[in-house]
């Protein structure tokens, strides 16, 4: 009996899931034809709400952070979860910053007449329902659905249960917003009331869920690729590496250093593991500064018979070169030549940012050429595999695998393409 | 006893599998690093090979061809089967036009020098490791492997066991052809031998395989979707759909139906419902032209009370609006509106291709706006979603999915992208 009841709930929450993807499908269709410049005038609707409704945003921020505190919540976790009035301002400026990016959506990516006289035209259209997965941090839900829409999509959206109350509230915001410009409120919904039921019946969705983004850790993003069968976008892990070349001199190789380890140690473009040249007689100044920076430096034993006095090593271990540290921690490792590095980075690296530091025209090409990374640096820091950085205006993510996207996604990236073929009569001989 | 020795043999395959894997990946890193010049080489080495051993190829054909019609095969499997003369000089010529197409790898899709002198790329680059399963066709070898070589990769096949001997023939030749160009001949590799079992291995690779192409039937392909944990690229699989507006002239409806069901009715763009205006006059002129070329027509009670004298019609039902008959034959179907030629097609089409007859503006820019599939045609044969036709020199398939490519494929479709970063110091402020 009780089993019965269980089946017949799981089955209505299917179903329910199913029924907003299908409205969402509908408002998809809507968000498609909708111009530029109505959907600006969404993106500049759901600012204004954002701001004219920042006490009740912040006072159901506030209901979750209590229930967090009260769950022994880490301070780390709560800070994400935390909006500010601060904070708040920042979404909308987002979003209205969106509103003056152009539209990815009627570009034309290719356009011929062939020689029987058809019209051939290949024009980014918008993929049409995409999903988000990610965890307590209420700013993807308003940053998600402002890409989203700008580029014609609807958006179903996961967030966390810690930040339910922040999430519901952001949300009626942003569908109210939409409903009263004239937009389908339905381009814009949420699974958060089934829980995690929800999000693998969002997960297994296919042909009703076009692309699925989980935004997250490690082990939300693998959970999602190893349990999707809808398409899935990973982004965002970065075991990231710098080659110091033996060439390479001091001065660019201390700034570079501090800057792709320092300026922002919890992002996924900071560097995790220095490859240093036996030759370079650079080591000791990086590994001082860095230290005096307050980096923990994880060396191994050629490293540790070099270190400047004053200067502390922990003995680094495979464990290191795996890791992600995401902290101001760093894995030193001398190497005896650049095939050496390249042998590592082959070994080790999740396929997001290298750099090498050198003066050698020859190496700095193989190295180019060598490494299959999203993004490939030479003599810069790291931080600059970012959207915003590289000029494409907003970010979705940074992609590390190979197939639709790789490296920072913009609003293109949420695009897929059609074909128009015009003729008058034209058949094939 | 025996249970244990199964056990280390799938143990052996899964390790044998992953080696050839791993092979595949240092071949790919040589391709990759191959030069346009020295690619087409290496596939011109092919093409002479194969008609030099024309012989040997067409004897393990025999063997094939004995083996399947011990086993009842079909007729038309045969035939897909089958190698002639003239049909190895096709392969040999198709691999001679790769030779004189562009290289896709080294295209730079972007590049701008950034406000802090930053000279930034983002360039063509080859995947990696392509794998494909594909059913008892040796033609696909030997057409993969080339689009695959010309584009820098390394290729893993899964050919079907029906073709064993003549793809092991061809993997010979194709391997030592490469092998005399100083080109990685496990750039061209097969799990053959490791039947079904090294198939399911090289599904779920992840990591090892970039992109995965089921070449073949509707069964195969949704088996590879459901089962496959690496990128995987749909094709193939068309329910298209021609509609017939009240303004559409006669001649034109006539030709283009005939070209797009007669010319060759068992691909993917050959048209398989025709929806057709209630006030279209050119109704029975269409049926008569249809109906004398041979093809049989599944027509629904609106279409029946029309058929000119002389012309049968089979009742159609639900199955036959979601049938890809591939065949002489075709559904047809009365409508009141281009809405619900629209809402029809969203329903049953596959999202390959779909074409509007009319002489009305408004109408055909309303079906191109919010027909949702690969290609979208006005007034011209479906036959023309074509990546030959279309330009594209040659074509890897055609892709029904939104992600990475839609529609037809060419060589660019078989690389990936790489953000390339320069500086002379640059830091994040």
């Amino acid at each position: 009996m009780t089993e019965q009841i269980v089946e017949q709930s799981a089955t209505q929450l299917s179903d329910d899931v199913h029924a907003i993807l299908a409205r969402a499908r509908r408002a998809s269709r809507r968000m498609a034809g909708a111009n530029r410049a109505w959907k600006d005038k969404g993106l500049r609707a759901i600012a204004e709400a954002l701001l004219a409704n920042q006490d009740r945003i912040l006072a159901a921020n506030l209901q979750d952070l209590a229930a967090g505190k009260a769950n022994g919540t880490s301070a780390a976790m709560l800070d994400r979860l935390t909006l500010t009035k601060q904070r708040v301002q920042g979404l909308a400026d987002a979003l209205e910053n969106l509103a003056t990016l152009p539209d990815p959506v009627g570009n034309v990516v290719r356009g011929a007449t062939l020689p029987n006289g058809l019209r051939m035209r290949q024009v980014n259209v918008p993929l049409g329902v995409v999903a988000a997965i990610y965890e307590a941090r209420p700013n993807v839900t308003v940053d998600i659905a402002g890409l989203a829409l700008k580029s014609g999509n609807a958006v179903v959206l996961r967030g966390g249960t810690a930040a339910a109350h922040t999430n519901e509230a952001l949300l009626t915001i942003l569908r109210d917003a939409l409903d009263a410009v004239g937009l389908p409120a339905d381009a814009v919904q949420s699974v958060d009331k089934y829980g995690r039921e929800g999000a693998n019946v969002l997960m297994r969705a296919r042909g009703e869920v076009d692309v699925l983004i989980p935004r997250g850790g490690r082990e939300l993003i693998q959970t999602v690729v190893r349990n999707a069968s809808v398409p899935v976008i990973e982004t965002g892990e970065g075991n990231v590496h710098i080659f110091i070349d033996s060439s390479a001199p001091e001065d660019m190789c201390v700034e570079i250093l501090l800057n792709s380890k320092t300026q922002r140690p919890s992002v996924c473009n900071t560097v995790e593991t220095l490859l240093v040249h036996k030759d370079a007689t650079v080591l000791p100044a990086v590994l001082k500064a860095l230290s005096d920076a307050g980096v923990r430096l994880h060396v191994d034993e050629r490293v540790q018979a070099v270190l400047p006095a004053g200067v502390t090593g922990f003995p680094a271990t495979d464990e290191d070169w795996a890791t992600e540290y995401m902290d101001l921690d760093l894995a030193v490792k001398m190497v005896d030549s650049l095939p050496d590095a390249i042998k590592h980075i082959r070994t080790w690296s999740t396929g997001h940012t290298e750099a090498i530091l050198t003066n050698d025209l020859a190496n700095a090409e193989r190295f180019i050429a060598e490494i299959d990374s999203a993004a490939v640096i030479v003599n810069a820091s790291t931080r600059f595999t970012d959207g915003s950085e590289l000029g494409l205006g907003a970010e979705v993510g940074i992609s590390t695998q190979k197939l639709h996207a790789r490296g920072p996604m913009g609003l293109g990236e949420l695009t897929t393409t059609k074909w128009i073929v015009q003729g008058e009569g034209q058949i094939r001989a």
